[in-house]
């Protein structure tokens, strides 16, 4: 068994440390195909093929479907032997029943209170697994018709149940979404996460840039991450890939190559020092060599930067000109 | 019981046929929520609910999930103790992982002969249900990925596979998509199954019109009807409506009010009188009221057109200025 | 001449203003048609022209392109013939080639000088006009290709340009808007808006909505505007409509019918009381009839929400159920 | 002078023709910059600069716009002066307010008449210029409005039009798009241009990928290409770059690199071998070296190509696996 507890130093001396969500090996069901594309796996095996990966030393996990109370020192045991580090917990908001019209933005008390204490379980279960930040993604927090939602009180309701949370004193990462499963997510747009993070006047509330949400939300992923960098509030990174208008969840790098390289230009220039976690679907291809493959892009993306230029790129930059830029990374690319 | 088999005549003396998918009654489950919004139903159960909606006449089935060899006099009782007819059998080619890579245009001859086939048995069966109609969306059959799929390969097998199935003699319906679960779809868009169905010279391939895929395309469901009646190819129609950009599938007009009364002006002025089909997915609402109130919208704007005048709207047209058209209906909506 | 110097009021209670931009009776001329779709007219006769549309109140005014030091005499004396009030005053810094690389987030110190220096004229003047508000939409402040913005610099600026402009006193309008000219605006979504007005830390810095870069945002144009109110920050409405995708511009309430009723549901309900202006590009239709049209549609979503009554709508939206709402709606609309 | 009339033959013994449309030249003014980014240059002054680009051998022309009956005899003085052959001439029916509400497909029968009068000019013209193909792109023929178009009389007017003009003989290259002037397009989609093809009956009509069009229908480009070489009717090429959403006429792989790729990959595999037309819209770039950069950018792709091995590529596709199909690439681009 590989020990792969290390960050991985490129050569332009930029340290990138990658992880993985555990869900690209559960069988991806979609609607069409509830049992979903393969059979399930225990996440015991999951994290034993999770560290065979090359280069990578964090795995991703979801609260409570992936790690909970009950296989905490199983998930530790294995953890240890595998030297695998926990890069995230994130809690589960939106797959269960109860959650179906909001959780920590609804207006139902009970629903809302037990939102809040699920958030408050998770935190406690991922300091124990040495994480101190926690992942918030609220799928089912927003509305589907219009004259559905009460505007002003949900957002109150949310900014609320946040603030209470984040007085746990971990790193609070609201990874926001335009929509699914709902039409319209009320964390839809990084500026949304980040004026929540405002909001409660806490520097501990950041944001998780899932790349394939903000290329849906039609934004730059660099200028996405920039703001939040100037923020002080990136706190991590969701990896994948689409085709701008859903959630496609694909290996890195498939479509878009360019807006990574100058994605992975800015995390360097300032200074992002955190995981670059994947969050691949992967329906129908092989969840453990689409990963491999992912990572494998993301070091050749880095690797370019460093064989453009760092300072190259940032002279052409300044200088504005596009059709220069272009020339500049397209010969070394393609030489 | 309520027996409703007669078929609903309107004011102006349209005819309109109202019927229902019943998968309306799933659990809806999706990506995140694998269990689905609300406990499943027995088919027997929802087709009494379908019953007792006003001026509906008949059900949508899928084969084989809803409707098999299995229980097939099981539901040819309760349809005559319910009166509804089946207005449409469905193939499923999506849901079982069988098909996931493609299935009537599979690079693999058993799989693409085992799905013809599947065809094959649903004709059979839906004749048995006195359905001469057989629809077919190809979920799986379409790419994900660039350089993944052999496209001249695949658009030979599909056709071929479409070409055998009219054989039956039955009126196949093609129902076109852009995207889900695949990235791309093959049968992408109206003018796509138009051109296969003219590739395959039989008359009796056509295609089924789901709004919400023709909106997700950037049609006009309007003109997309038109295109289908022009070329005599017309033959289903799924109703629902979304915000453009997916397939919501969501209660007739929530959305889209002047667009559907365009459509349904255009469908009655060019003749189509076969079954206005609800394809809803109502995940958070009552299945049964979401879907009353679906028919209820579809009269009221169908309703609606008698009282502006079918012919004060065709001379609005023929005048072609859009703020007179706006006007004319304004006035009449809002009085 | 019609005196129309009034406020609207219509049957619930509820105050409405209603203005134009009187840009809707330029040639608009696009990329493809540069010379315009109509001729040109004189802005005393568009004015004029305006003045006898039913209900009106008010024009919005272009600076310099419409309204300058010059003709600012000859403009006053109209406005005091028509009883026409200034609405807004917005500045044009996309028309000039000097602006085509940015202007108040230019990396050119001289060019955003000036554009801070035009902001400030026009602020002079507009209050000469007797309006406290100046609207600022910043088409050329974006970028086109990846690698092309030093992001941070450019957001650096931009909030420092606009924080100059806001100690004006005058109440700063932030028209975002997703894209066009530029493929990527740094002002792109509403909370980017209220992001930069926070930022400033100055109360008299707010938001224009312009519902259709709203809609062409992937935004509820109703939440979007609740979120400008509870912040006390919106200021401006423009009032258009369009497919969802692009900036259409069409006349009021051609597509979209329900969202249009949920909008005012809640500017009425949250106490706006400033103006509501059209802001259309009626390409090819009479730009006088178009207006009107736009108008009169205002006027009736707004007398339907009395028709379904707000507290009925209340009551609906805290029950939650988009199926009775939309039933509710449907019954009061089509009866 | 350089003298560049040969075809460009590259290393997999792939024969590529690029061209460039001038109009990347024009001022290429839009909405909001009427007068244009840059100042107006002469057509010969384009032209010499034109051949100065290494590697083009060809320009595309806009008639009546760039060229017509007067300058006929000057253009190909300085054509044979410079080496570069006329790859295309486009009919312009959008760009004068004639043609605002329709040309080819105009319920004026007058209109309608100029319409086709002025293509079968610009094919007579066309053929003094040595070159057998013809554009026809319809930016004004299609609808904004709901309740707009007369749809089956739109139709039928169109293909008729069509017929006609494809009775001189020539290539008709139908160009399609979904939108833009009109906020939707006849010819939307590249199936929508194949069945009018048909509809005529005749094999002189084919169609014109603008692969920013393809993009912005949510095609794959390399499956649109495929669709129409199968039918033999892929007759010319655009080519630009963009975001998915609308026509950015940007710098050729400035956002696209693997699809760009695939496109070529099956361009060659099918045999395509006729021209690599440019059509880019350089608002803010120098247009002379964006033309350059995309050139450049279009052999160093097809130049991967050879080095990845198009064998290989084919096995790929054969297996397909998009993780070793997306591995074999990246090691050969990134090495």
């Amino acid at each position: 068994m590989r020990i792969n507890n290390k960050n991985l130093v490129l050569d332009g001396g930029f340290v990138k440390k990658f992880s993985l969500g555990v869900w690209a090996f559960s069988p991806c069901g979609d609607r069409f195909l509830i049992e979903g594309y393969r059979p399930s796996m225990p996440l015991e095996e999951i994290i034993r093929k999770v560290a065979t990966i090359k280069d990578l030393s964090g795995v991703e996990l979801g609260y409570p479907g992936n790690v909970n109370e009950k296989n905490l020192e199983e998930l530790k045991s294995i953890l240890k032997e595998t030297g695998l580090k926990v890069s995230m917990v994130g809690v589960d908001l939106t797959g269960d029943r109860k959650w179906q019209k909001g959780s920590l933005s609804s207006t139902n008390p009970e629903i809302r209170r037990e939102a809040i204490q699920l958030c408050k379980s998770g935190i406690a279960l991922a300091k124990k697994l040495g994480c101190n930040s926690f992942n918030i993604w609220l799928g089912q927090d927003g509305y589907d018709y219009p004259f559905q939602s009460n505007y002003p009180k949900a957002w109150d309701l949310l900014v609320d149940s946040i603030t209470e949370i984040a007085k746990t004193g971990v790193k609070v990462c609201l990874e926001y979404k335009p929509k699914e499963p709902r039409t319209h997510s009320y964390i839809a747009t990084v500026d949304k996460a980040l004026l929540i993070a405002h909001e409660t006047g806490m520097k501990n509330v950041g944001v998780t840039i899932d790349v394939g949400h903000a290329l849906a939300a039609y934004e730059s992923m660099a200028e996405s991450a920039v703001l939040c960098m100037k923020a002080g509030r990136l706190f991590h990174l969701h990896l994948n890939d689409n085709y701008r208008l859903w959630d496609d969840d694909m290996i890195v790098g498939s479509v878009h190559t360019i807006e990574y390289l100058e994605l992975i230009y800015w995390l360097d220039k300032m200074g992002y020092d955190d995981w670059y976690s994947l969050d691949i679907y992967p329906y129908r291809e092989d969840p453990l060599e689409a990963s491999r493959e992912s990572i494998e892009m993301l070091k050749a993306l880095s690797n370019l930067l460093n064989k453009i230029g760092r300072e190259e790129l940032e002279k052409a930059i300044e200088e504005g000109d596009p059709v220069k830029t272009q020339k500049l990374i397209r010969e070394k690319i393609f030489k």
